[in-house]
């Protein structure tokens, strides 16, 4: 990993150059790095491998997909699949259990492209069968332990009911079940995040088993990026969907995930204010530009990691040289040791990496690569 | 308070209809009545108000702050500043130090209306001056304990050079002192709040004092929700510049600057789930819609507050009987008690009250009344 001390930043650097605004920043190389890695490791294991968009919501970056193989994808809103689908995707999971407010559109959607659905309740899954015209393929919506959305694994008939519902339903083609082990994001390091994902994977499985013994033939289908980073026994697993690896961020590199050099994305912010008797930097960057997500790390609450411009991307600073320790609507301030203090002129440019990627990305309508181009991204409310 | 149970909800009433997708919606009379409340005070003190339009960064909502007499204004950024002034503002603050990288924007913009610039640094004022071709007000931002920006108020001497360089400064025209006491937020209560407030207060008329002792005659603009909501002494503040008021929001309910009836905004979320085993609903409405700020009430980490929809507005729902514990992405999750739970369907609307209705907001391109009109509002990445 490339450290601020390694290359001492000349502040003549283009990168360096005061910004009139903070500014969003993919590292490509990275991201097909991340991208290529994960592809690799499933094409290993035979697993389908179906990404989930909602951390980068960006085409162009949909494309870098594509160059390694990939045909269909995840998305978290309707609006979403409707944004990828206009980009040529045409195998789109909306992994998000079916909103009544929108069977209309869903509708229409599912009229143009395949668009696969989640379910968990038998109502909403009537109400969906109701308003298509056209057959569309529906996953049951499983929890195998996160316990937010989903029946929960453990009940059995419940689940079994509603795949004979969806098996009889004219207008809805069963896939099989669909989970996320969301928990394993308070996991540390590989065993844990391993004998998490397993944990779900066996339930998954024993799941699947009693359905066959009811004659219903059902595909598994799980998702996040800790386990698909760290775990390696994915056998009964037909796909995953992991999404924020593509970025990653410090919290997936809290987890383990991922190393702080494979984090792809940081905020560019410019520096407004220096104080040495406190040694504090304060950047032009704040919870709107970074996300108020935060972690925890030695007791600590950061909202993001400090890195300096080097070359066309960012070196990073460590921990103990500079904690961003608060962060308010419009900028951060950030604790730095009298070396960094010495190296940062007011005005230049820094490099935040962001908590959580997905929402730091979300807040832009568009990223700027390292050489300067600019991506346009999908917009909820445009 | 209309609490939930004093009337049943009907749910025929448009309000509770399907929604597509989440709607940031404004109650306009009870924004009316925190502005109201707001000018009232500070004429009976005699002291001027310069609200804080960072909040809700919307034009039409500008026009009710002029309709009570309001004709000065503060924001938060220099693109926040040019909204305005293309909406009729002549005399506005640009509350965060001046970004060095944006010394060409300032310039054009100073040219074509009052913009008060605050400075806490030789270098930035000097770059400031010599970028300008108009004459420029500027305020030093002075540091009374919040430990964010500005110059820490016991450095008298630091803060007489600055002035004395303004003073002297060919395009600059020197205001006074400005400070934001934002760590009223990290009080609870009247008594503690007006304490913090004091305490500033009193610093900020000491330095006055010092700086008139060395002939240089000043003026003092304070700010922030709590102080400005709490507060009774004002003697020696020239102007008050709170913000966060106009909405009010869950956070500033637990410093108790308002009650739960004083907040003016709530996002309109459609029920995708509801498990009856674990009394819990799962509404689409996560982080990217809620934002993720938190507020820790009875040691339970929460991301907002139900409310169910009543006539054209909402009526609260108690924390026992709802607590949103949980954000993610997309949904969120709420525990209920099951007099709430059977009154709620699938599908139907629901209000989640903001924990930080600033960042909240800024969310949405726009905003819509209990009227179903959309108000538009300044973006900052257009």
């Amino acid at each position: 990993m490339t450290f601020y001390w390694n290359k001492p930043v000349p502040m003549t650097a283009p990168n360096s150059a005061p910004l009139e605004k903070p500014r969003f920043t993919v590292d490509l190389d990275k991201v097909r790095r991340n991208i290529a890695g994960m592809a690799d490791k499933f094409q290993r294991h035979g697993v389908g491998f179906r990404p989930h968009f909602k951390t980068h919501q960006c085409a162009a970056i949909g494309e870098l997909f594509r160059k390694v193989g990939v045909s269909a994808i995840t998305v978290s809103s309707l609006d979403m699949a409707s944004y990828f689908h206009q980009s040529g995707w045409d195998d789109i999971t909306l992994a998000v259990p079916v909103n009544p407010g929108q069977l209309e559109a869903i509708n229409r959607l599912a009229g143009q492209t395949r668009l696969n659905l989640l379910v968990d309740s038998l109502e909403t899954t009537r109400q969906l069968n109701d308003s298509l015209d056209v057959s569309c393929p529906v996953w049951v919506k499983v929890d195998v332990g996160y316990g937010r959305v989903g029946i929960r694994w453990h009940k059995q008939q419940a689940i079994l009911d509603l795949i004979e519902w969806i098996d009889k339903a004219p207008r809805l083609e069963l896939l099989g079940l669909l989970t996320h082990s969301g928990h394993s994001y308070g996991c540390r390091g590989r065993g844990e995040v391993a004998a998490c994902f397993e944990e779900g994977r066996l339930r998954m499985l024993e799941l699947k088993r009693f359905l066959q013994d009811h004659g219903h033939e059902v595909k598994v289908s799980m998702g996040d990026t800790p386990s698909a980073s760290l775990a390696e026994q994915f056998e009964g697993v037909d796909e995953m969907r992991p999404g924020n690896f593509v970025f990653y961020d410090l919290f997936q590199s809290q987890v383990g995930s991922c190393g702080l050099e494979d984090i792809a994305v940081a905020t560019a912010c410019p520096v407004i204010g220096k104080y040495e008797d406190e040694l504090k930097l304060v950047v032009y960057g704040g919870s709107i530009h970074l996300s108020k997500d935060s972690v925890h790390i030695d007791g600590e609450r950061l909202f993001g990691q400090l890195a300096l411009p080097d070359g066309k991307g960012w070196a990073i600073v460590p921990l103990q040289e500079g904690k961003l320790t608060s962060c308010c609507q419009e900028v951060s301030k950030i604790q730095v040791s009298p070396g960094v203090f010495e190296q940062i002129e007011l005005g230049q440019c820094v490099y935040i990496l962001p908590v959580h990627s997905c929402l730091a990305a979300d807040l832009y309508p568009r990223y700027a690569t390292l050489d300067g181009d600019l991506l346009e991204r999908f917009r909820l409310f445009s």
